[in-house]
């Protein structure tokens, strides 16, 4: 298993590292982003652009890429790399968190993407998931065993173990017993994953437990136990900042750190540096891609126009005659070219090419912060590195 | 005057003729295709894309930049090759076109591109033509002199006189007519031009006459003995592609030679290849960006799935599962990166990128079909030329 990928630690500083990570597609320095194609396309931008700004990975959505276009339908196109024209490394979901946040109620506009988030999470069961798919209506069933086939065909590098995504709101009781069944849904994961595995593809295991230590404790045990190339930390992170921080270190203190270590859903700056420096060697987050749509440019803190924000947002009359480009020093495609005026414009206008910019900056923002960090560790600069960013 | 501008014939074969425009922002190799961009920015294309796919000159709209983001603005940001990052040449029409054309009732979905299209022509007089904008309703008199300050405060290369685009359905009375006024409006178009000329701009003359060879070598003979830089050939071109052939000849057969010679809002193949041999030495259309949007992919013949259209239409369930490029021999990051099926699957999926994507192969696939034209001159093989393409 999983002789085609491998993870290499080439420093540590405490607890930060800098690693790299080896797949089919090529490698990963780590600590690194991970970008959000959910439909199989990075919103905007296409693959020559996402490697011209740096970009080593990204993610895909099981669960949309399942009701369309399908996923017999993209293993006839070559898989998920050949159709969507990325060969560099790609990463899929196991499909559980869009249908469990539909469910628990929290996160229903990560489908948004495509008519009205109509799907609902009908009942758990021991052997998966019931839900009412929002694209024509039926109920369907996803199980540990359909998710990872479903990836297979996708033919990702990267493959996500399915579990119950639990929700804050759950106490105790429900989130051990929703983590009891989800270690056994992981289980029956990896023996699916194994069932067929050609070494093209290397799967993750999930860490559940809400934010109770002991049940983080168990279940970090569960996955160290297992044969998972990487870990994710995933489930409720907590309601505040301080919990998620908890939760995080929760898991850390028992996973072993012989394996990438994933957070999932987490892309504020603020949290990336206090993730990197807990451990965590790769995040994933629609948020940088996603603002960029709203008009939402992310900066530098010299730059930032609110407190509160890493970005400044681009409709803001202010920016209107604002000739110079989003961040004086970015050498990306968008800051070479356009003005925080010329953008103001575009979103005003409706021109498309607001949007595909606006991204490009993000990407390449996000990138160049993980070029910082990683050189941040591997230079012993670490506090400059946070200063400049943060 | 026009001492930064200048037209050379390379080659002539027949009426065809290869040639250079130069300009303050670069040269131009004629015959050429100007691209649309109508609101400063081509839609979805950055001006790194555009002259990547080989595009020399880029067309905007005076109305619509006037009314949005106005011309001071513009001005103020530096003009517009600054504002919008493009350091081609450009061009940019009078702002009659809509104006008259929203009057007369034929292109009201020029302007589509921004809320609802409700200006409206309120009248025409020796002054100029008032209309009601689209934008906020308000009543507005553009005169030729407007339209010249209009064009200085963009800052673009290549200004067009102010004349009335008259209707197909004019009788000859109203076309020569309007014709007589459009004379008296270019005249004040250059005297206004010349009144603050700096070399860093060139002039061009429009060519009306409607359908009616008398008015059309007429008005060539007015514009052949003005000061303009270059020529247009403006107005209705008849209703029928043999009836815009014999118009195009009937003011080509008086216009000189010296200078470079524009057919307006023409654009598909046949017909470039049909002006080209008349003596043309540029075109524009909407057409080729416009389609793409529309999943409309412009290929050569051998690839096209009807007689009556030179593109194919990507949203059709035929190209499902169809893994080819748009067109195997082409260099565009389209069909480097992307298959039929998965274009076809992105306009499905409402995904932004198949509209990018399929605009820059159309741009590309104009920009080599330029070329080709160009070589076929020089090198003598027009049939051959025009075999692959038509």
């Amino acid at each position: 298993m999983y002789k085609n990928f491998s993870f290499t630690v080439l420093k540590c500083a405490g607890l930060k590292r800098v690693g790299v990570i080896r797949t089919p597609h090529g490698e990963i320095q780590t600590p690194a982003f991970i970008f959000c194609g959910t439909k199989a396309s990075v919103k905007g931008i296409s693959p020559d652009q996402l490697r011209a700004v740096g970009t080593q990975i990204v993610l895909s959505n099981t669960y949309h890429l399942s009701v369309f276009p399908g996923s017999d339908y993209i293993r006839e196109r070559g898989g998920l790399h050949k159709f969507m024209g990325w060969n560099g490394p790609l990463l899929t979901d196991s499909g559980g968190f869009q249908i469990f946040s539909l469910g628990h109620g929290s996160v229903a506009d990560e489908i948004k993407g495509k008519r009205n988030a109509t799907s609902t999470l009908e009942k758990i069961t021991e052997d998966g998931a019931y839900f009412r798919s929002y694209w024509d209506g039926k109920i369907q069933l996803l199980t540990p065993e359909r998710s990872i086939q479903l990836q297979r065909a996708f033919g990702v590098d990267f493959v996500v173990s399915f579990d119950e995504c639990t929700p804050f709101h759950g106490d105790k009781a429900y989130t051990e017993h929703a983590m009891e069944r989800s270690h056994r849904w992981e289980t029956r994961s990896l023996e699916e994953f194994k069932r067929e595995d050609d070494d093209s593809q290397a799967l993750y295991g999930i860490v559940q437990g809400g934010v109770y230590p002991d049940l983080r404790h168990r279940s970090a045990q569960f996955v160290n136990e297992n044969d998972f190339f990487a870990t994710a930390i995933g489930g409720t992170l907590g309601s505040s900042k301080a919990q998620m921080y908890e939760v995080v270190d929760m898991a850390l203190d028992t996973l072993r750190k012989d394996r990438p270590i994933h957070l999932l859903g987490i892309g504020c700056i603020g949290d990336i540096f206090a993730g990197v420096e807990k451990g965590i060697d790769t995040f994933d987050c629609v948020h940088p891609t996603r603002i960029a749509r709203h008009g939402g440019a992310l900066v530098k803190p010299n730059a930032r126009d609110s407190y509160e924000r890493e970005h400044i947002n681009l409709k803001r009359s202010q920016y209107a005659d604002d000739d110079r480009p989003i961040e004086e020093d970015c050498d990306c495609p968008c800051c070479r070219q356009f003005s925080r005026a010329y953008l103001h414009y575009l979103l005003k206008a409706n021109e498309l090419l607001a949007l595909s910019a606006i991204t490009l900056h993000n990407i390449r923002f996000m990138n160049r912060l993980m070029e910082d960090v990683r050189l941040g560790i591997m230079e012993g600069n670490w506090q400059q590195v946070k200063d400049k960013w943060m």
